[in-house]
């Protein structure tokens, strides 16, 4: 009586991340290149620039630059204006702003041939991603990510998303970008903060992954430190490396459980919010992942020893490594939700990484709240006698 | 000096369409056997269900019939509430549907391993398709459409979207579902205008895929018009696995610019705006298949003869042939602008599907408005002929 149809089929998905230098002057023909061998014959290609407010203010040449450059290489046809938007959680935070971008996707026609470019932070190419992922069911989107994090981190992935209701990322999709560019001028105009708090996905990457980049990040902390920028772009090329790494040999769109790159962010998305995003993506992860690393070293997964590098090289970087919210009280102490909220963002089943070395993670589906409270006291005491 | 880094990778995909009656008979054990498979041990799956307001009216009994199917197999947990949107492009172009459908996934903790399922048309499917899309980056989608049109066509795919400032569609994504379920008690209580609309889909994947069908569509025209309901199962059956095998076949994201299901559409489309929606997706898309078929007539494409066979099966199917706004006094006509929508919305170049015989279809880049005026002409007389 039954009877069914089976439908099978895989899609692929490619993409560069380049990296540069001034992508806009006009003697850089990379960005130009991208665009020249993907003319379609007979269709002119559009493009339009979603561009981060903060970056507007640190680059007041910008805008000028860009229209230069597409005066100058007419490849493709610039949008009458580029759109300016508010960086950070706001973008995120207020639904307004992936519907105004939305709305100037329909306004400059830009159609599933054209590109939505879009040149900031983590945030405003989160929110700039999902505008581009379902207007007219997906423009081609181009990222220009300017911030030490989401070079190396957020801006070469696969997702997108904006916050609602004050969950985070909770709408969102997995569309991988046309092509990312890292140019490390953005870099120079960073706050000493912005700068540093990019690391952290770094440690993390070196932490479950890549125990030689740990060794270099140790090598390599007062230059990082001192806002050396060759020194920076190879750390911003091995962790977007090995990011880049774990999409593909995984599940890219995460339809199972596993989510080994969130080690230490369970507790920095709570941090996050409970701070009304104060303490920034960077710091936070900074923070949980002291806090999980010394409970892996509570487990006895991880030695003493480890442990102190870890937290001697988040010092030396200059993060804090712990928080007044991130002392536990009881079981109920307000940290403690995100592990609810991380197991529902994963669908149902928490997972967590720990660490059994440094360069290794593994995953383990509990966590012992009295440890945590034991781990969170221990970070505290750490972090007095430093201070 | 300048360097990048190569992201490659494939990501499959895979659902079942199953043909079913009374889905939710206690004795009907297909959908919990689907939800059982895919059970995940130590999680608590849930599933909430979204509800065409239509189907709810002629299906009293059905969301009692839903809570006591969810009673007897306690596999996954339905949740408190079964949520009723309306049907028709209402649900589509009001961006409050999309956000309450989003609103409640959040409310009921919808999770990425639990389930949203949609029952109704194809609008409410498209709508609640992208709310589950775009939750939680994509929450599990079970689509159970309760029309011709939905059961063999729009329902079965890969597309969802709602319509942005007027145009259809402007926003959605490709997302296939967990599975879809065609039920055909849900055929027995639609309008005669319900029944008769969905087989236009039909009639256009046999007219450039499959001529057999076109052939078993004459034969079968009579017992289709009396409803009987064995003989629709087979056009749906058959018309969903030629749209299938398109799918996995082609460009199932469609990241080209071919569009060759959309034989008749851009009239079709253009059409349904231009009357508020008063004429129905599938009677547009059979005035749009008459059209470019006496189009495909007069380029001498295909014969007179093949002509006048497509014209009499959607005329003994019950069709209406024209339109008054079809009529087409000079290149500014509204219509006209429905052949530049197409092409945005298909990314700059336009691609239309004509007939070269009945059942092949083949892609041309450009329409000849003077001799789509005489088709439209055509179209008339052979309309008056019938009245």
């Amino acid at each position: 009586m039954h009877d069914y149809l089976e439908q099978s089929f895989s899609v692929k998905f490619e993409y560069r991340v380049h990296f540069t230098s001034g992508l806009f002057d006009i003697t850089n023909t990379l960005l130009n290149d991208f665009l020249n061998d993907r003319k379609i014959e007979g269709i002119q290609q559009k493009i339009l620039f979603v561009l981060d407010e903060g970056v507007a203010k640190s680059h007041p040449n910008l805008v000028d630059k860009i229209n230069a450059y597409f005066d100058h290489f007419s490849t493709v046809k610039l949008a009458e204006n580029i759109v300016l938007v508010p960086g950070g959680e706001k973008v995120k935070n207020h639904s307004y702003y992936n519907e105004f971008i939305i709305n100037t996707i329909n306004d400059y026609g830009i159609d599933r041939h054209s590109y939505l470019a879009a040149i900031g932070g983590g945030s405003v190419l989160d929110t700039a991603g999902l505008s581009a992922a379902v207007a007219h069911r997906g423009v081609k989107h181009i990222r220009i990510p300017t911030t030490v994090l989401s070079q190396n981190d957020s801006g070469v992935g696969v997702k997108n998303g904006v916050n609602f209701k004050s969950k985070k990322n909770f709408m969102g999709t997995f569309a991988p970008p046309a092509a990312v560019f890292n140019d490390d001028q953005f870099l120079t105009t960073l706050t000493d903060r912005d700068w540093r708090s990019g690391m952290s996905e770094a440690i993390k990457v070196a932490l479950i992954k890549d125990g030689d980049f740990f060794n270099w990040l140790e090598t390599n902390a007062t230059d990082l430190s001192a806002r050396d920028l060759p020194t920076m772009n190879y750390l911003i090329k091995r962790c977007a490396a090995r990011h880049l790494e774990h999409i593909r040999s995984g599940d890219p769109f995460e339809t199972g459980s596993a989510r080994p790159l969130d080690f230490g962010h369970w507790s920095a998305h709570k941090l996050e919010q409970l701070t009304n995003f104060e303490v920034t993506h960077g710091e936070a992860v900074a923070m949980g992942i002291a806090l999980d690393s010394v409970y892996s070293g509570l487990k006895g997964n991880i030695s003493e020893d480890e442990v102190r590098r870890i937290i001697d090289l988040l010092l030396r970087l200059g993060f804090a490594i712990t928080h007044p919210l991130m002392e536990l009280q009881d079981e109920s102490s307000p940290l403690l939700l995100g592990l609810n909220e991380f197991r529902e963002h994963l669908g149902g089943r928490l997972t967590i990484t720990l660490l059994t070395a440094i360069g290794k993670g593994q995953e383990v589906n509990e966590m012992d709240w009295l440890l945590l409270k034991k781990a969170s006291e221990k970070l505290k005491a750490l972090d007095a006698k430093v201070a």
